[in-house]
Parts: C-alpha cells; sequence; structure tokens
C-alpha cells in the first residue's frame, strides 16, 4: 500500500484488479460518474454497453474465463436493469462483483423524493441481496475499506454474485483508518479429509465401472487440470454435464459425452447409470442437467464432491474445500485402470460398446495442439491410431481438409452431411456443419433454446470454451456474453449461437461489439418464432417479427452479414466469416419452423409430458 | 358470474377486463404458457414484446392512458427483465398489474433446481414485494380468487404496480368457494372535509394572486376535467410540473406553463413563487419537479392535495379522498376572478407580464378545435383577440399554415425559425419545428435527457398527451411506451422523441411496432453519446456507437427512415411522416455533440455545481 492511504475508489479500483479484473462493463449515468471518472484515470478499461442487463452478461462470461467479473452501473435505472443477468450469475455460480453508484449520503437526509429512487432509499439494496452472495452500502468510511474485502472474498469463495453500493459522496472519501487487505485463506479440517479420502479411494479402487460426472464447479474453482491429471493417472471415463461441457477436451479419448438423462444420448446415460462408483465433482443437480429429472443417480453408488459439501453415499463430511480434495485425490493411492491414457472400453465387465473409444475423434490436424497440455498429445496420438478408420468414415462425403475435426454421433454427422450442396438448411446439417469449422481457437457460447441443445453434440477442442446459461437458461445471454469473452481472452474468438427470439432481447449489443472491433461470428438460427415452446404448447404467442438479421451492418456501420439457406450458403458465410477477422460477421440462417435437433425433441416431449401430468393432477 | 365457478385463470382475466385491461403485454416462457393459451382463448389480445422490460414500459404506458395495464411474463428469466421498468411505474404511479407464470406448486416439493430458479422459489415475489403496492401468490385456492381482487383493488387504489403470481399447476383450477368480486369504496370523513374544505375555500377566496399548480394524480386519477372546471370557473391561472405537463391543455389561456424551479422558464417560476395561496394539486415533490431543488415553495402559502394527504399550511387532514376533496371545491362558493375564463394579467398586483396571457398563443387554424371543449374554444377566441399579433411575430419566417400553432415562449421560437432552410440542425431548432407540427392527434412520448428537458417547451394540444418517465428517468421509456400508447389509444399517433443512447436500450421495439403496423413518428435526438452526462462531467465513458437509424427499415422490413441534419430535411421528413400513416417513420436527426436546449444548460448547471458542493463536503 501507497503511503498515502487510498480514497474508497482507489481502494475498490486496486482490488479489482488484485482479483484479476481488467474491464468493468456498464452504462454511466449521474450517480455514478464519479466513479466513472476514477475508473477512467485507473488502469482498469470501462466498456460502455448499450443496456445495463447486457452489461451483466458481459461480465458473468468475463467471470467465467479469468474468475472475476464487474459491472458499473448507476442507482436503480441502472442496477434494476441488471436484476436478471446477475440473477442468472447467481443461479449459475459466476462471481460478478456490482458497483452501483447512488445518492449520496447527505442527500438522503430528509428522505427526499430524488430521482431514480422508487420506494426507499434500500430498495436496490434489498433486491441486491436476494441475488448476491454479499451485499454492502459503502456508507461508513470506518468499515468501507474492509466491506469492499468482505464482498470480494465471497464472491470469489463462493462463486456468486455480489453487491457494492458506493453513494457519490464517498467515492473521494479517504478513510481515516489503516486497512490492509484481508485475505481469508480457507483450510480443510484435515481429519474429516483424511477420513472422506479413505472411503473414495476405497470404493473407487474396488469399483470395476467407475465413471467420473464433471460439472460446473471443476470450471468455476479453475480445476480442470487437475480433472484432466485424475482421468488420464486412473483411466476412469469421465462424461460432462451440460453446464459442465468443455471442463475437458471434447476430444479426449476418456471423454464419454454429455450426460443428461433421458433427454442426452443413450449411450453416455447407460454407462453413467450404471456405472458402479459415480464420482460426481463439482456438480449442480438441477433440472436441466438431470434432464428434467430424467436422470438415474443412485446416491448407494456415489461419491459427491462439491464446493458445499463431500457426500459419499448417504452420509456427508462437513468442512472439506473442494480444491484440497481433488487434489488430495490426486496424490492419493488410486489404481490405474488397464486403459488409462487409453479407451476403457476394453475393461471386462462395463456395458459394450459404451466406452469413450466408441466416440473418440481423430485429433488429426495442425492446429490441433495448440495450447493443450503433454497429456492430451499423446492421448490424441492414441486416439488417432485406434480411431482413424472412423474418422475416415465420418468426414466422407466431404473434402478431408488440415484442422478440421470429424463430427461425433451418429445423428449430427454421417447421414446429414451426405446431403447435396443445394439442400434447404436444417438444424442437423448445421450442427454437423459447425462442428467440421471449429477451430482450436474458439469460444463456443450458445444462447438457450436449440442452440444449447444442439450445442451439445459439438465437439469443443480444448476445456473450458463452451459458454451457456445452461441451468437459469435466460434467453439473450449469448451475444452480450460474446463482448465480455473476447475481452476475456483476446486471442479467441467467439462462435455464438443464438435463435432469433434471443437476438431480438439483447442482439444489439453487437453494437459494442462493432465499436471495440471484435469480431465474433454470429450464427442466427431463424426458426421464425420461439419454436422450443412450440414443441410444449404452440399459440399465436410464439409468432415474432421477422428480422432481417443480415442487414444489421448496415444499421451499425461494421460487420457482415449473410443470408444463409441452404448447405451450401452456410459453407460459402463460414469459410468467408473464418477468413475475416476485421469485424464481426452475422449468419441469418434460416430453418423451417418446426425443424428441431433430436436433443430439443427429446426434451420437448419430457416438457410436454409433465405438464399433461400436471393438468391431470390439477 | 356463471353459474360454473370460474378457474383461476378465468377470473383473473375476467377482473382484468373489469378494469379496463383489452390487451396484456409481455414474452411467453414454459412456466406461463398455460396461462397465454388461457388469454389466447379470451378477449384479451397478448402482444408479444422482444423482451420483458420493453413489456413493462408499454403497459406502464397503456397504464397512464387506460387507468390499469398489465405484463404477463415467465418466471425469475422474464420477470426479473422487468424489475426496472415495474420499479419505474412504482416510483411515477402508473397501475401496472405484473402476471408472473411460475413453478407449480407440487413442483417445488424438496426444493429442486428448477431451471430459472435464482436462490429459492420466494426470490422473485420477495423482490416484487419491494417494488409493487400489493404482491400475492395464488397457492391456495381457498383465497386465489380474494387475493386477486386485494392485489387489483390496491393497483387501482394507489396508482402502483402490483404482483400476481401463478403456479403453473394453478391456471386451470376452480375454487371450490362461492366467490364475488369485492369492490371497496373508499369515502371521505365528512367532518375532515368539510373543515379542510372550508379552510382552503377561505384562503382562495382572500388571495390577492392565488395560483393552481396540477401534477401528476390529476392524470392518474383521471381529474382532467375538473381541474378544467375549477381553473374556468374561478379564473385561477394554473401552472403544471413536469411530471403533470399536459394535465391541462398547454394552449388554454389560464395555462402558465411548466414549473420546475430555476431550471424552467423564468416567468413561471416568478409568479408561481409569488402566489399568495398555492393550491398544489396530486403533487409529487421530486427533485426534477423541483428543479433539482431549486424550487422554493412555501408550506405557509401553500394548500397541498394529493391522494396521501390534504395539507394546509403546517397541518394535515386525514381521511380525505383526493377526488371527494376536487368536487368538493368545484361545489364550494369560490369567487370568480375578473380574469375568469380571461388572462389574470389584468388582475391588480400580481407580478407584471407574468400573466397567462403572456404566453397565451392563437389557437388559429381549421384543425384547432377538435376535441377541445366549448369553454377552451372561447378561450381561444379570447386570446385569438389579444395575443394575434404576438403569434404573427413568432410564426415570421416561414408560411403561415393552417392547424399550425405557434410556437411559445422565446427561446425555442422566433430567433432561430430565422435560420436558413440550409442551417445545421439544433436542438433549438428541432423543438421549434417540432411545435409547429403538433397535430390534434397526437401523443407526445418523450425519453430521458434532452428529449425530455426541451419538450418542457412543447405546447401539447390536448390535455393527457404527454408521457414521460419524468421523475425515475429510466433512459429507454419512449420507444416501448408509444407501443403500449398506440394499442391503449389506437386513434392516436405518437411522436416519440428519444436520445441516441435510450434509443439503443430499447429501441429495437420498433419491432414489434412494425410487426402490428402501427405508425409512431419516432424522432431520433442523435446527439453522439450520453450529452446529459457530458454537461456534468464529460469523459470517454460519454461516447457510444455510431448507428445509422434510418437504416432499421431495412432490417424490420417495414417503415420509413429519414437522414435529418439541416432545417431543410426536418421540415421534409415531418412533412412526408405526417402523410405516410401505413408504418412507422424514423428521423435520424443529427445534432451537434454539445448542442442543448436551454434548460438542459440550466439543469446540467444545477447538477454539476451540486457535485461541485458535494466533494467540496467531502
Amino acid at each position: 500500500m501507497a503511503s498515502t492511504p487510498p480514497t474508497v475508489a482507489e481502494y475498490l479500483i486496486r482490488r479489482l484488479q488484485d482479483h484479476g479484473v481488467e474491464h468493468v462493463f456498464g452504462v454511466p449515468g449521474d450517480y455514478v460518474l464519479q466513479f466513472y471518472d476514477q475508473l477512467a484515470r485507473s488502469p482498469i478499461t470501462v466498456v460502455g454497453t448499450t443496456i445495463e442487463g447486457n452489461a451483466g452478461f458481459a461480465a458473468d462470461a468475463y467471470a467465467r474465463i479469468r474468475g472475476m467479473g464487474a459491472v458499473c452501473i448507476t442507482y436503480c435505472v441502472g442496477g434494476l436493469n441488471a436484476v436478471n443477468a446477475i440473477a442468472g450469475a447467481f443461479a449459475e455460480k459466476s462471481p460478478v462483483v456490482v458497483i452501483s453508484g447512488a445518492p449520496g449520503r447527505r442527500e438522503r437526509e430528509k428522505d427526499p423524493l430524488l430521482h431514480h429512487k422508487v420506494r426507499t432509499f434500500t430498495t436496490q439494496y434489498e433486491i441486491f441481496q436476494r441475488i448476491t452472495c454479499a451485499a454492502t452500502v459503502l456508507d461508513d468510511e470506518a468499515t468501507a475499506l474492509a466491506e469492499i474485502d468482505r464482498v470480494l472474498a465471497a464472491c470469489q469463495h463462493q462463486k456468486r454474485p455480489g453487491y457494492i453500493e458506493l453513494p457519490r459522496d464517498m467515492v473521494n472519501v479517504r478513510p481515516p483508518v489503516r486497512h490492509r487487505p484481508a485475505e481469508v485463506k480457507r483450510v480443510s479440517d484435515p481429519d474429516a479429509l483424511a477420513e472422506a479420502l479413505a472411503e473414495a479411494v476405497a470404493l473407487l479402487n474396488a469399483a470395476e465401472c467407475p465413471v467420473i460426472l464433471a460439472d460446473v464447479e471443476i470450471h468455476r474453482f479453475g480445476l480442470q487440470q487437475e480433472l484432466l491429471q485424475l482421468v488420464e493417472q486412473t483411466g476412469i471415463p469421465v462424461a460432462a454435464t451440460i453446464l459442465g461441457k468443455s471442463v475437458v477436451s471434447e476430444r479426449h479419448p476418456l471423454y464419454l459425452g454429455i450426460y443428461e438423462g433421458a433427454v442426452g444420448r443413450a449411450e453416455v446415460k447407460e454407462q453413467v447409470e450404471a456405472a458402479d462408483c459415480l464420482l460426481m465433482l463439482g456438480t449442480f443437480l438441477t433440472d436441466v442437467n438431470l434432464g428434467i429429472f430424467t436422470a438415474k443417480l443412485e446416491r448407494a453408488r456415489a461419491i459427491e464432491i462439491t464446493s458445499e459439501k463431500v457426500q459419499i453415499h448417504h452420509h456427508r463430511f462437513e468442512g472439506i474445500e473442494f480444491a484440497d480434495f481433488l487434489h488430495a485425490l490426486l496424490r492419493a493411492d488410486l489404481r490405474p485402470r488397464p486403459g488409462a491414457l487409453s479407451p476403457p472400453g476394453a475393461g471386462a465387465g462395463c456395458p459394450a460398446g459404451a466406452g469413450a473409444g466408441g466416440q473418440a475423434v481423430a485429433g488429426a490436424g495442425a492446429g490441433g495442439q495448440a495450447g493443450r497440455g503433454k497429456a492430451a498429445a499423446k492421448a490424441d496420438a492414441v486416439a488417432q491410431g485406434k480411431e482413424a478408420a472412423k474418422a475416415d468414415a465420418v468426414a466422407q462425403g466431404k473434402e478431408a481438409k488440415e484442422g478440421r475435426a470429424a463430427v461425433p454421433g451418429e445423428a449430427a454427422s454421417a447421414a446429414p452431411l451426405q446431403a447435396p450442396l443445394t439442400a434447404p438448411l436444417t438444424v442437423d446439417l448445421l450442427f454437423a456443419r459447425l462442428n467440421d469449422f471449429l477451430t482450436d481457437d474458439m469460444i463456443v457460447i450458445a444462447d438457450v433454446g436449440d442452440c444449447l441443445f444442439g450445442a451439445t453434440d459439438l465437439v469443443i477442442h480444448r476445456r473450458t470454451e463452451f459458454l451457456a446459461s445452461a441451468y437459469y437458461t435466460s434467453m439473450g445471454f449469448a451475444v452480450p456474453a460474446a463482448l465480455g469473452a473476447q475481452f476475456a481472452a483476446p486471442e479467441a474468438r467467439p462462435l455464438v449461437l443464438v435463435g432469433d427470439g434471443a437476438f431480438q432481447m439483447t442482439g444489439m449489443e453487437l453494437s459494442t461489439i462493432a465499436y471495440h472491433k471484435q469480431n465474433p461470428i454470429v450464427v442466427v438460427l431463424n426458426n421464425h418464432g420461439y419454436t422450443t415452446e412450440r414443441f410444449i404448447l404452440e399459440g399465436p404467442y410464439n409468432d415474432i417479427a421477422e428480422w432481417h438479421f443480415e442487414k444489421l451492418p448496415q444499421l451499425l456501420g461494421a460487420g457482415t452479414g449473410y443470408v444463409v439457406r441452404t448447405l451450401q450458403d452456410l459453407d460459402l458465410a463460414l469459410i468467408q466469416a473464418l477468413a475475416d477477422k476485421g469485424g464481426f460477421s452475422i449468419l441469418n440462417c434460416h430453418l423451417e419452423k418446426m425443424d428441431h435437433s433430436s436433443a430439443l425433441g427429446r426434451l420437448g416431449q419430457a416438457m410436454e409430458q409433465k405438464l399433461k401430468d400436471m393438468n391431470a393432477d390439477a
């Protein structure tokens, strides 16, 4: 700390930087202008968005990639626009710090009707208390700095949003207190850890067909490397949930696929549910993750390790940190399976044909290794030998091209790709082609609806490069998230999958993307309305206006638009968009209104059934 | 009531209709689909918006015109997008009913992680409790119908939003109870009313220079006719606040103008503050209404009548209904001033030159009388005689044209209109010209920023045809409000004034406007960033992306766009837009970045000074 004690604003900015925040998203307003002024003088870059909700989504994506994100908005008219995005970050465990300007302490005397005030001066604070893990109003100089530490530490530890309200007459106050940033290091109870570990190790070693189910907290706590190491050391195959998609490279030979009960692919369901020991890491048992409760995961065969608890079968352990347990597991005496670093399909007694090898994909191509670990490269080599024949079969019907990965699974691959180039585009064709075009430098960001369900089958090359509002499922997440993602990872290129309805909610954030010369490829799945809902209950309310998305570049004075109606249109547009790195590309992909991925078909059935059951009960 | 008892949905729909709701705004989602289905089968029209916040603004505008509005959205991802708009309706006293779908009662058992859930199942309810006057979850069939009555009655009486959460398994339940809609008729305490009335009448009759200050509640309680009658019976001149703008026709000879302390025009300030008896009707003493607290209104000379209290000087009366008092005042023995129905400028002892006559405007022209009362026509005739000379002077420099009203005030009229047609457009020129083009069938809807301040000087022809978020000042109100306004008053044509920043927040709601073939004229005051803020504190955060707003029709496949850089461009665009009633028109009016109305200049100074004082204090 410098010898002059910092102002409240200086301290807050410094602590944000300590947590890796280099960009803050928001919209200025009079109650927050002084703090904006301080931000503008700091090393932190302020990224102005069109509206605060989009700033929330951008910061959420940034937090998922960087470990913490921040929005900075004005009082009520600003903050209350961001409630949904921050609620989503809460639901999906993304640590976004909300910094809100507010009327000054002295302005609040006698409770005047200041503009932007809703009911009382604490209305906004009370609302954010409900969607954050820690909230504070910095109205006392004696505690302001400690309160900043408290909120940031809670966000950091709980991976949830926090709320800091900064009355505008506190921005430049220098609290007359000596304050050292408090770092709370959380430590596991060593005895509880030892007992739980011993039990887990014994169960895993005794198991014939163990499976790891990796979920969102692996991502949030940055434990992807540890997961990979565990998988490769032991040879235990790993599945991911849709929320945890891409926590491990989806081209890894020990990767099984996405598990989501009956909504997911049958072979993944079979193997996960047949496991005699299921090691659930960082799981978050939501209805979406569980395939609208069609999953059958038995506690009696499960070990669940999360930031909130360690549970083995029906008993729980308290006081064990998630990361500590995973690190201990890596050091423990876990027996390597015969198939360690090779597909476990060879192992005896496990469901036939459901091993990882059944879906491993050749990682050929020059670009394939960039950014990946030594182990992964070795794994690829293994897969390459065994699976080259299959990969060739998959690639049939199109030119073999370096740098392209082949397509996994049945539905989305060989069959549709035999369609003529002039065939009208379908959802299956679209996803199959996107899979071909995925490159190693891409982050896939899927919005809600068939973007999300169809994307389940996309093979993400590197880990942690799939972002979606997969539990909270808030439409409109993807385009603003792309803004945040590209600031968080400037070397990466976002591939945004978004429906026409979702784009109409927030897609105009492309404006800010254009302003900052970012270059995402935005694929609009234009199925002319709310198709996901049509499968549940059809009515005129599912119809929406038709936008000529390809004309957006004219409105914004940047980017390139494409109309896509056939497979050939798609190929040409994707080739051009990949080559054109100077700005955003937007593809208006026309799809039949009732066309859908097979995953959405299964989900729609599950939800429709649920509705019928409910009406029958009523 | 029919002999079969209604389902919860049927009852809710029927009661909404009882309150005049014919349109419901919203976005469907799976938790609300069953209720959407019921709405689609009812006489109520469902208007789907691009995002829920815009539905909130549309319903707010609808409520201001019709007396009640409604939004219907899904759980959390929908409802939480509407928090800001509903908070705005709360702050500005607009009765919007929020109907939210929600997980069924039986789905909530065992507290599962259902999609769209944030923290607990009551998170959304708790949030809306803070921004509504009544909130309920219809989870009990024994009380569901009574709860609907309770919430709607509270909205009706308090002119604030209400919240009704409808678990999806309750939609089609038929409560086995006999229920009659409860109508709560609120009655004043006759003794309190008599005492307060006698005192007010005595004070008004004794006053030499009384003034009426009319505010927002006149509008919300639909008492415009009573106000007009009071003004014309007594000859007491009337000023309005910015929140109350247009509660009386602004071409009425007894109308003084907008009072907003030092921020408003000097002559209005002078006359209002010099009144020896100030009758404040339906006032809401916000900082904006009070010109950022530059107003000087002395309680010792004031009678304040609102829905919340009757206050004379420093004492209060309880239990008196706003409407009852106003009706009693009309029946009371108030002495008519010598100038009743003629400008009170002639009265002795009042500030010279500050009478209404000083600003009365000739109501000449064929279209000028449409929709106005007999008294107003007479008043026009009076004004016409006295003020024709002045009106001519104002009209100088442009063709005299039937149906045009002349322009009031100095700043916005004579001087700038002498500019050549090729002169670059300025804010003053723009507002002066808009004033010329205002027709009797227009509703003016102003967004925040210079749209609002500049619009202060627009002369609204009929009463209650000016809509703005004038206290809560939430950017992005205007375009979605136009959608709601035109459904509420299909015969009217919205003239929307919106800044470039505000348009980027919510302006894409033009999509829904186009879908329904509505025809607002949208004037974008494109000053290339957040100009209002530049006057408070300038920085790079006030710069935003440049949109080619005139290209929007290509994106949306409807409407007509115009680029406006000069006075001539503006005239041509306005003439064409007025003639073209088949769709929306959007005018991209380029303004210098620091150009502004004189009102904004004064406001900016007041706010900048406030900021300096605050920093000096800190």
